[in-house]
């Protein structure tokens, strides 16, 4: 496969976003491609700083750059020779099977609904993100930002992708799909929660686990997918970063408290649309984006995209 | 003042209840009156074996226990002669001047909305939550569990509460409040969360601080209060609480970590109902007993509660 890298996008960008491509070639070997999207003379540049061959890369020569603060349907719209912009069209036209980026996210995200498009059956994309649970694994938090306002029939949406999510990426086999809720009970948590529990519990689509609760989101015995919305689901992922920022401050290095250590994972899948997208924080360093390139291979590698559109065309009919 | 104690009331009940009644008792001296609600010989017994003096303490016989599995409402209303029950008689005959309880919350609730009943002008009462700050302080949370959807003017009015409970309880003059969102900008965020920072930009009635990230909680130099709904404060709050568990029993002791160990802040205020109630985890142990009753102490001797019926008086006009 052929992975697009954004060499332009992240606040680390593009000293750090190089050194992650060589990291990630180093450890990809010859399994993948990287396509190093940005600046060429940039690009050939810092290759040779860090004594590195360019042929051990592909490089999308870009003009333009999309910064992090600009606004992003008006830079998607007037930027076209960004990498940005660029990477989308790749991936349209197939020349690249996913591509990644820690820049804009907001422009990302217009990319993603804008030309990679939603796929049919899915009422909208989300994102989710891997968190880091009791037996050195991960469950999968969804939605973590894009939907704040969401009707239970995404909720339970949701449900269907994040089971997918963590079959094949974290290698659950018939994962536990838990609702986020204030209490166990089915009566518990507003309106919407308790429709999608009402949805979800007849599910035949995944293994619905029942409720779960705040404290139980690290527990590797209650669920392996966690669904809420995307407002909820963005302010507990933030608390969880910032946690480990303060836990290791304040104490000496700890292999559990690094395991909170959100900037080493790499991004967020973008789940819903029609390509392997995965966005990075601005504030992704090198492991973080050698991480970045690492993920967007394996939701190829794992066909997501088939598996999760699969799962729609059956749905529909 | 007097303050009454459930002494029947928690998973570690009624042995910790009374260490912790005890060790209240020392830190008080004789600033406060502690009433233990229970059965008189249970009690006289614990206190006889902790070689304390009875007459440390008043004992309010209670023939009757609400377990903590019981129905609220049915249990509020037939158990009359229980510890909780009593302990909101004798609040509302002004013979204790505040109330704490580790036991069914549900019951407590009851207690708080019907007997106790909701201040005038306030449209429904709200629990809070202190979260650690990197200052040695803390921040204000709330709600943090009875409103699961909320409308912008609760929001609005957890900004009045959370204020004036910052400001007396932690002794923060002119306190910042902050809306929780999913990102700085005003346009963040979902309907409700939108209209209720329309109402706090202008307001009067508190220093608005403007939106507050899910990373920010911690951080001393943004908000002192932090208004959400209660489901996602509910959500947020046991994860802050389970981080505790999993970070502690990951590394050494460690002050630090051990300001997130939420069982020794003792108990949860309920604000906005006509006297001074605080309730605590079923887990409570007699750290946190005597920290519930201190809590209760510091809400008669700051005179929240006239202090937030005053506001609301003057909204009102």
């Amino acid at each position: 496969m052929r992975i697009g890298l954004d060499v332009m996008g992240g606040d680390y960008a593009p000293e750090k976003i190089i050194s992650g491509a060589i990291l990630a070639y180093k450890e990809l070997k010859n399994s993948a491609e990287i396509v190093l999207f940005g600046p060429q003379n940039i690009i050939t540049e810092l290759l040779k700083k860090h004594k590195t061959e360019p042929n051990c890369f592909s490089i999308e020569h870009c003009s333009e750059v999309i910064e992090m603060c600009e606004n992003p349907v008006k830079a998607f719209t007037t930027k076209t020779d960004s990498s940005i912009v660029k990477g989308f069209k790749l991936l349209t036209n197939n020349e690249i099977q996913g591509f990644t980026s820690a820049g804009n996210s907001g422009a990302v995200m217009v990319g993603a609904t804008k030309v990679s498009k939603t796929i049919e059956g899915i009422i909208r994309p989300c994102i989710s993100s891997l968190i880091p649970n009791t037996n050195n694994s991960f469950n999968v938090l969804l939605d973590v930002g894009i939907n704040v306002d969401c009707a239970p029939e995404q909720l339970y949406q949701f449900g269907i992708i994040g089971s997918i999510y963590a079959n094949l990426i974290n290698n659950i086999p018939n994962p536990k799909v838990g609702l986020l809720n204030i209490g166990s009970e089915e009566i518990k948590g507003n309106r919407i929660v308790r429709q999608a529990f009402e949805l979800m519990k007849s599910s035949n689509d995944f293994n619905f686990y029942g409720n779960i609760e705040g404290n139980e989101i690290f527990d590797i015995n209650k669920a392996d997918v966690i669904v809420t919305d995307g407002f909820t689901g963005n302010v507990l992922l933030k608390q969880a970063e910032s946690f480990f920022n303060l836990a290791y401050q304040n104490s000496n290095e700890n292999s559990f408290i690094n395991k909170f250590n959100y900037e080493l994972y790499g991004g967020t899948p973008v789940l819903g649309i029609n390509h392997n997208l995965i966005i990075g924080h601005g504030i992704s360093n090198d492991i973080a984006v050698k991480n970045m390139i690492i993920q967007t291979k394996k939701l190829h590698d794992t066909a997501i995209l088939a598996n999760i559109k699969k799962m729609f065309r059956y749905e529909k009919n």
